[in-house]
């Protein structure tokens, strides 16, 4: 017996285990990213549950179509639309999350040995759903705002990479967003190389303060975009988006028909019926409030932080990315804080190469201020363990 | 823009353009292998959803494990178990249905140019999941039960395949099944070899005549088998699960966090709770009488068809695979078919490399016996504008 590489080189997901820890009693913990369950809007989601299947429950129980229920792509390209992401229902294909995006994107785009470029940190699980397909994941050097023109310029010049992956709204794991002049410039280089660009925006309705920015779709229509319903909905019922041209959905939709057939009919049908509702704008309301206040907590409390640890000012998702002060490494760092109850994700498994070790991901999304206040605290504590003595 | 390699090769699937015209009014569909609609329990299933929704609204809609829901792991445990299937809740992983398994198989063995060994026909769908890691598919001579010993015997010494891939109970397309001293022959080789053998047995619970026969896992506890609720509950919730060996299933869950994150927890409660329910039992003895009605309404009416034409005995399952008589070819009968309104799929598609020219494949479980009884009557006149004319 004998597995394919890339799974017999896996190594033990540091983070999963971080994770798992996470389950114990009394821990605080600031490492998934996980929505806040007492927000869910179960009663609402229970309603349309009942309206899908007394109105279309045989429907919702059979095979489907590959493209998608046909009422959740009609819903989400008008609320698209309404976001100046400009999109027609047959631009959409609905997928099984974000994470099976990522999957079926380097399905249909990566032969082994192929290069693509992602962002310096990047979204760990596009490292790990591309890795599979044996592609060579170069890191752009990137700055607060994202890929640094000049090196993207140079390497797809060098490489002709098959896609440049970026997530410029409220970015896994560092928080920042990439400014209106830094879209164009790098929507102008991919369209120049004729390189698909990949907006992966799984946060862009959760913004807490400034003003919205374009998405990349809306300055190159060849670009390619992520959604999902993760954030905004629910992780539960696992769906999500992709809005491609026609000739890269077809080949998405050909990666669909081999890893799902099709996706859950029933799932789509509950989140088209609760985005219809008029009370969908005001969950996102909610969620805005409610997260905002988290983020300026989790903010307040880095203040009191020991001299020397600097962070990303976020201006909206899930994540405050924290590099520590000179010395103190994040994987030291780890036991530490899982000693004291509070949990967070160290820097390096968002490096493709090698970087981030003195980073650290904190999520305020899933604690509530108090759990914040209290879990920053022990978190103030076990830095000040690591810290350098002063002579 | 340039798409991986085998999305450029793919051709738009013919089955799919079949399976479009078959959703016009008036006609009847031997087609896909779809389950009976009418026979889907609607009620239960909004029942077991309000009581997900009241007891664990907010587990279900959260992230959840990777293995999948406790308590669906364990339902299905038993289950196995009380079919001589061997179990525990460890040794499964709830998958987005079976063709989600076949890509995770795929995706956890297959490096480009490594061989897996198939039976000829095939499961298109497991075709379609393969071809994206580039393995080199070769077709195993086949028999009216399967895999030939000898010819496996001989490729497992010259290839040292990654797998061996079989549908031993109601195949699709040919709807046969293997005995019980092939289902030895083919184990102990497989076993000899130290290759994995995978059970794909998405129709095992619908059997309307003959005695039960040994899982492979019964056989050898290093068997991999893969399960599905498309037949059994219903297709729209895209559940499915592998049992097979700690090591695989290690890389198996590496695929699920890189092309999932997690399978739905709102669908795999409402899965448990509808197992759970001792009413599932009477469903599945319901689905058995409605469909194996079904299938001897068919094999009657083939008995009617020009002579020379000859079908497999199934024993249960959705089809029946058909061979036309001498010089007529399935791939010209589909138009004849589709003009009087009656739909099925060729055989060719079903072979890794060719065959099946003269072949079809019908389905029984989605007409009732009226439109199966009219859709061949309006086929055995298709085939006959076709049959060379006697001198």
């Amino acid at each position: 017996m004998k597995l394919a590489k890339w799974a017999q080189n896996a190594k033990p997901s540091f983070v999963r285990e971080i994770l798992k820890f996470t389950q114990m009693p009394d821990v605080i913990s600031f490492a998934g990213g996980m929505p806040a369950p007492e927000l869910f809007p179960v009663e609402e989601m229970t309603e349309v549950m009942m309206q899908a299947m007394k109105e279309s429950g045989r429907y919702v129980m059979q095979y489907a179509p590959t493209e998608g229920d046909p009422m959740l792509r009609q819903v989400l390209a008008q609320r698209l639309v309404a976001d100046h992401n400009p999109a027609t229902a047959d631009d959409i294909l609905l997928v099984n999350g974000s994470q099976h995006a990522l999957d079926l994107i380097a399905k249909a785009f990566i032969d082994p040995g192929d290069v693509v470029l992602v962002e310096t940190p990047t979204y760990l699980g596009a490292l790990q759903a591309f890795r599979p397909y044996y592609p060579n994941i170069i890191a752009v050097p990137t700055d607060a705002e994202g890929m640094v023109p000049e090196h993207l310029e140079a390497l797809l010049a060098q490489h002709q990479p098959k896609f440049v992956y970026v997530m410029p709204t409220f970015h896994n794991p560092r928080g920042t967003t990439m400014g209106l002049e830094r879209r164009k410039q790098i929507v102008a280089l991919c369209k120049a190389a004729d390189v698909p660009v990949i907006e992966d925006d799984p946060y862009g309705e959760l913004r807490y303060r400034g003003e919205r920015l374009p998405h990349l779709r809306e300055l190159w229509d060849q670009a390619i975009y992520l959604g999902t319903f993760s954030k905004i909905m629910c992780p539960g019922i696992r769906l999500g988006w992709i809005v491609a041209p026609p000739s890269i959905l077809n080949a998405v939709k050909l990666g669909i028909q081999a890893t799902a057939l099709n996706i859950s009919p029933l799932t789509q049908r509950i989140a088209a019926l609760l985005m219809k509702r008029p009370t969908f704008d005001q969950h996102l309301d909610k969620l805005r409030k409610f997260y905002g206040e988290r983020m300026h907590v989790m903010l307040d409390c880095l203040k009191t932080f020991p001299e020397g640890t600097t962070w990303s000012e976020a201006d909206g998702g899930l994540f405050i990315w924290v590099t520590l002060p000179a010395g103190v490494l994040a994987m030291d760092l780890v036991p530490r804080a899982l000693e004291r109850k509070v949990a967070f994700v160290p820097g390096e498994p968002f490096y493709a190469a090698e970087g981030g070790e003195s980073c650290m991901r904190l999520n305020f999304s899933n604690s509530t201020p108090d759990q914040i206040r209290e879990g920053m605290g022990r978190l103030r504590e076990a830095i000040a363990t690591l810290m350098p003595v002063k002579k």
